[in-house]
């Protein structure tokens, strides 16, 4: 498939490929990474920013190993590895390069959200935008899609889209997967809808305009997994945007939960976990778990989640 | 001054010692700079990320300098640095820690805004917060203050907050200042208030608990200087909140729109300009200006700004 397919068009065909709609987080900290691994990454750089960035970029790479096969995506946090500076930045695009060399699509969770002038900015430095001064961007720094926090409005997301015929991506925070999402996103408007709604209907008006062969858009939404009611009304408000689902596993959602984003073909969403995936090796075998542990526990753990999803979405009514 | 005092308390007192309001947006964008200093960077590590990475170091340098007797603070925009990856975040924090070495106050511009503990990742990133590996952590890697969003709730506000009492701050997206801005922010609420009402009201309660000698808060506001009406507003709705005004300048916004946002003493805000100061050289010299030149039309566009709003708020009624 050519990268300049649509964004929309590659998840669902990576969809079909591997019968998954598992999407592996990203968040590597230091304070779960494997103990030999850390003591390689210190013996290397000390321990500084520069051994942090070693580390977690070998955990990444560890991980991505495990799953290439039954993931669609994996979604780095861009928090987790900027906590380390320049090296920590790095790392975050070593992932990025790793992951897509190994066919994996890479969403890179950065929620970012800005001006016109600055998320041009952000679609530069996320996307690698051509620009007048092109030239002198580092050709490997893109990821597949982005992100982004549309509460400035419309102005925030269009400059992302600029990239669309180049194959990528946003995904708009609608209803977030957090326990305090609700304090402002499920406020009722006099328009009749809840802000979370409200913003799914900028998702829909602006997606429609970014279409794939699909049927779906460049423009998805993020749902988080632990609002399933939520999830299944926004589902059907969003026909044709690509549903994000954090908070699968340590967070609380459940496979039952995240069928309600997926279409009737079983498809239409990418579902992520983090924690209960890369840190799988810590219950089977400790803070002194190898490389090949890390890997061997991440891929079983996306294999088990994949196997859920697929059973709930049988037994979906 | 220690570094450890209130954020709040360090704004007014800076603000009152430099009679000023005034912090320089720093948006290095490299279609922008100017030539010889472009050529210089291209010279010593080609026309690559880390060359145009030197180049926006450079300027930033060059533009702090000029600013520094003037200006309160500035806010280096994350998104122009991240641009050019690593050496791009290298840049960035060299900035930074040129900036605070200048006596400046630093309000980190990157709108960062995510779950609990993607929030406490970014609040290590940005205030080099106390962990239990903080040891790898560079301990030059903080701003005092940062922009944030705060759509998911107050899960994505607090964790900064556990460094208050290290003198750190942080705004609050409330009402911003780009064109689009109403397409959310101006919905009324069945509460009766507007979305970003509702935010100053999460500012509120929050900041109060956060409180300086000043009697203002580590916890701040954003609200833009081209909606004069919203700022006269919300500095009423928010007494404790210093008050960060983007805007002024290229954006549209004048003294007399941001004398708004000051409180009886003509503090209480940051009013920031970018383009209209650190750009203020190719007016003068075009693109072939000198470092030097740079600094020089930087620091006159900083000091008219300042009288400029001095002169407003003296004729205020």
């Amino acid at each position: 498939m050519p990268q300049s397919a649509h964004w929309g068009d590659r998840v669902i065909a990576a969809s079909q490929a591997k019968g998954s709609v598992v999407c592996v987080g990203l968040d590597p900290t230091l304070e779960q990474l494997p103990e030999p691994m850390l003591r390689s990454s210190a013996g290397a750089y000390g321990s500084t920013a520069k051994g942090a960035a070693d580390a977690i970029a070998q955990f990444s790479r560890a991980v991505i190993d495990g799953v290439a096969g039954t993931a669609v995506a994996v979604k780095p946090q861009s928090a987790f590895y900027e906590v380390y500076g320049a090296p920590g930045v790095a790392a975050f695009w070593d992932t990025v390069s790793y992951a897509r060399s190994k066919g994996l699509l890479v969403v890179g969770d950065a929620k970012r959200g800005d001006i016109g002038s600055t998320a041009e900015a952000y679609a530069r430095a996320f996307f690698g935008s051509a620009t007048p001064l092109a030239s002198w961007l580092d050709p490997d720094q893109q990821v597949d899609c982005l992100t982004i926090n549309a509460y400035l409005g419309s102005d925030g997301v269009l400059p992302f889209l600029k990239d669309a015929g180049r194959g990528k991506g946003v995904f708009v925070l609608v209803k977030t997967s957090n326990p305090s999402s609700g304090e402002l996103q499920d406020l009722q408007l006099t328009t009749g809808r809840s802000v979370a709604e409200q913003m799914a209907l900028m998702v829909d008006q602006i997606g429609r305009q970014y279409l794939g062969q699909s049927g779906y858009s460049a423009v998805g939404a993020v749902v988080g997994a632990t609002y399933p009611q939520d999830l299944a009304r926004l589902r059907a408000q969003l026909p044709h945007a690509i549903i994000l689902v954090p908070g699968y596993g340590a967070q609380g959602g459940t496979a039952a939960d995240v069928v309600h984003a997926l279409d009737a073909a079983g498809t239409g969403a990418l579902v992520t976990a983090s924690r209960s995936i890369i840190y799988a090796f810590r219950q089977l075998h400790g803070s002194a778990a190898t490389p090949a542990q890390v890997t061997e526990a991440a891929g079983t753990a996306a294999a088990q989640m994949r196997e859920q999803i697929r059973t709930a979405l049988a037994n979906r009514i």
